[in-house]
């Protein structure tokens, strides 16, 4: 256990939604964003983004409410998932070995502080596009699907907390990641806010936001990736057209400079169209940026959008009773 | 007169926007815009934007209010601006011929049925660009500045009115403008809220907006062409690092399909940054299309947009007393 | 006949390609573009882009060659086109009148000069969607589509002529087309290469450029409008994924400013894909901008793009002798 | 020693450009580019891009030839610098330690084995920005400039070898560096002709290609980067209008899926604006992808671009005996 944990983690290789709409959820996911479904097994459905570089990176299980089923981290090397395992079973949040799923091999379960169903794994299965499916773009995994507005890869997770420091500190100390910004109330004593980190360049590949309804565990969003301002513009322009409910954007948020736009898949999970990589940070060294609650407005967006308090800072996955009222209901494709 | 009025009217050529703070809407139209300054006389600044066809087309004039000084359409032919001057006149709207302007020979004067001030004109001078601004882009005015974001053209005006029809009515018949589409209070007898307008393939070239404050005359917001749809982002990104307030946007207007950005210059006047070019309507038998207010978020914007109500409703220049507590006063450059 | 020609046609309504390949220019125009297949009778598929206002833009029939098989512009109202076939008649261009087509009505037929088939129409059918494609934005005629990558409407048509003067002056006296730019071979006494045209406000819904090898009545490319620049980097990059033959692009001709993307389509006609809305010429009397071969590199493309001389200035459809070789042929799906 | 090699080098951090038109060059950098001077030393000049963390990532230095001065890559910590030194000291190549230069404390000083001179640092000055920069968006260490098309950051390097491979195995044996993707030259035995690498989930930080002409330790280029696609298009038409020559773009390589357009400052030395951010790679075990020669098209451009091979595979800095011939030399501001 001698390595340091900030290179121990790579990226979130893969993610697992619950849905009640499972119709609904695949329409969105396939028709209109355009992934492929790669396998079905026991009631779920496997799908990827033409860049994903694994398997699959969303799996599709249909419940009696939205929320995350799993949130899968991939460790940089085999020795790396045991020593983390280790760390994690020291911090009393492991839940064990599992055998791992399709695509999955071995992997160490556990929750974070507030709930949030996780796992390390290390052994993927790598994909390997079938024939008329390989691009001559070589390193893209698959071609661009002429379907929808096909995002390119998963690329990650708003999970609100009703905690934020103390999961915030547990994925520093335990699993190395770098608390890129934060957002504190300052005129409240300080309390943090929200809290964006990453273990590798990107300016976040998981934020943390109070759940100010008092839950635990819950699921604010998932995001995939365009990496192209345009198409958050397009995607929106899709959802309006199909019916998919938009809750903000597009526009770029202060925080991470990422470009947004959030909408409510038909299932009820929010789910972010990310336009841009957002700011890539360099340094090795990085100061924590600090945002006071008084500069809210430019750490939210900066342009014009509003995100609307009485969705975006209290809605989460599993909804809390009533708040399924909040989202309009799907018409259908 | 035998012409048909819809062959008469060819585009808005020049505006006039009163600034009870000369340097500060100087800095933003020159500074962060990069519209360059062609002349200045009797206490007016004359500006252009790089593509822009003639002399000038916005002139600032100090005034104790913002607001629309002038408005200037330029007819087809010579024979056109005779014709529509007696229909004017016709129509008690005219207010008589003037000598012109910098730039601007003569022209007839009048005003709209709310009041707006307003100008035919035929006779302009071309704008010739100095050896050093000369594009290489030959159907380009001149060089595009290297100073700010710069605007392509003055693009469109939205006038707020007392009485949306009445306006309309006057545009249609005397002056030949097209009435591409219009929002109608269903439930409410079907009084028009607003109604877009072109006397082109434009989406509209001016629109008319119900002033709900009961005001007349006033100016809703003045338009400026990028065509871009990531200039707009860029604008937003930069009024907002610059303390320029963002009203709303970006995003795209169900009417007209146009990319918007609202904000607010520093004397007070509401200026759009117009990041596509809309629809361009090619049929010339097209049908207004009508908007029920029940259809309203769509009009309003494409995307998750939201047009503050205690300002894009009621907001225009000049100010109703009291209005100029709805912006924030500007920081200075 | 006492109307002045400049205000008697409205815009190009639709267009007929000969295809040898139907199977694969069906792939390329409703699989790869998205176009909706509105009918089909004779042999001929009909097909629109969710914003064209007809029943259809686009005919597709098959033929033993590439090629136009006619081009269909609309006036501006019923007399017009009376007015106009009688001028074509004097010209000694008319063909007779026709019953008209699957939503278009009684057409008159002519040639143009150098021998490309066209027709005038007044009565169109206009398209009303079924329920399941009706937007929400209202004068968007159809839904945007979930297939491929969906240009909006039909833009224009680039034809090669043995002789430019020719064919541009009859488009000019008899049909009022303005002639926005020209390009002029000045070391070889001034002889026109190619010049841009339109009834409107583009900058060009018509170009004739000199065939340089001497053929007559050919097509060179005809237009699809995204009016999103990068929809054509979209656009490249699904050609290239998909083994449809790029030419050039995407880049910005310094000529109309219009930014491009050329492909094959599998049949052999070259298609443009129409990134923004190039110059808009508001000016009534706008002077005819002339482009020298020496100023020649702007005039093709602002950024870095080269025109490939082996395909660019001689190929066209139909193809001459031998031609075929400079295509690759299209891999299929 | 322990540490592997893979986790000791963060990014690079700073370069310097050799320039024989300091003039020429600082207009390109600050006046086109908007890059901030931040001071001058003994005829040098320290300039930054608005979100460079450090106290300037280029220094122009004027001398005969253009060309690379220096290129500064950064450690994870300064016990990585200690390692890596050593490990180069073994490697032949050390230089020793220097003290540095404005805003960068002891570096350790090394030669490629291609002969391009770097250094290692760990001590470097973080920029502070003045009051009147200061960016409300807070992860940006300075405001985005008004003037020109600025540029975020600095990016990348590439750099000309006489051997790829020897160079390429030092970097990832000496330092960690990965090869994401190379070229080969399978008909001519598998000789490397380029790669592509880096120390962190960027596509490459360092390009590697064959010098045809022979010579050691010449720049290909170096690369700031917009993010957005769009400011490449920008980026052209500026240096089409200001005279700066391009040599090819805006496109997206195939390799690195990066948006490039390349342009020759002043001086003589090839710049990379770089409009996205390229392939992302997450994977931790990735395999090196190989391009043989014969997808070469697709490598180079996904859309339409060709690389012109009289300057794009033969010319670099310092420019071979004639080879400045092959540049338009610049017109001056």
């Amino acid at each position: 256990m001698s390595s340091h944990p900030r290179f121990e983690l790579a990226h979130m290789a893969h993610a697992e939604l619950f849905t009640p709409d499972m119709e609904g959820s695949l329409w969105f996911f396939t028709q209109l964003l355009g992934m492929r479904e790669v396998a079905r097994s026991q009631g779920s459905v496997y799908l990827r983004c033409y860049e994903d570089p694994y398997h699959h990176s969303l799996k599709l299980t249909e419940r009696d409410q939205p929320g995350l089923g799993n949130l899968g981290w991939r460790t940089t090397s085999a020795e790396a998932l045991e020593r983390r395992a280790a760390a994690l079973d020291k911090a009393g949040l492991g839940k064990g070995w599992t055998s791992g799923d399709l695509g999955v091999g071995r992997t160490f379960a556990f929750e974070s502080p507030d709930g949030h169903p996780m796992e390390l794994v290390w052994e993927v299965e790598k994909f390997e596009a079938p024939p008329d499916q390989r691009s001559r773009i070589l390193t893209r995994r698959s071609k661009r699907p002429l379907q929808g507005l096909p995002p390119r890869r998963l690329d990650h997770v708003n999970l609100m907390a009703s905690d934020v420091t103390t999961q915030k500190e547990l994925f520093e100390q335990t699993l190395g990641f770098g608390t890129r910004e934060r957002v504190v109330d300052g005129a409240n004593g300080g309390t943090e806010i929200g809290a964006w980190m990453s273990v590798n360049i990107l300016g976040h590949e998981m934020a943390i936001m109070l759940d100010q309804t008092g839950s635990r565990g819950r699921l604010h969003h998932l995001a995939f990736w365009y990496g192209v301002p345009q198409h958050n513009t397009d995607a929106a322009e899709l959802c309006r057209e199909y019916g998919i409910q938009i809750e903000a954007g597009p526009d770029v948020h202060g925080i991470t400079q990422g470009a947004f736009l959030y909408v409510f898949e038909p299932g009820g999970n929010r789910i972010e169209l990310f336009g841009n990589s957002g700011i890539l940070e360099m340094e090795p060294d990085f100061e924590t940026v600090t945002w006071d609650l008084s500069d809210f407005d430019t750490a939210l967006a900066i342009g014009g959008a509003t995100l609307p308090a009485e969705t975006y800072f209290v809605y989460g996955t599993p909804a809390n009773p009533g708040q399924d009222k909040l989202l309009a209901p799907w018409g259908g494709a």
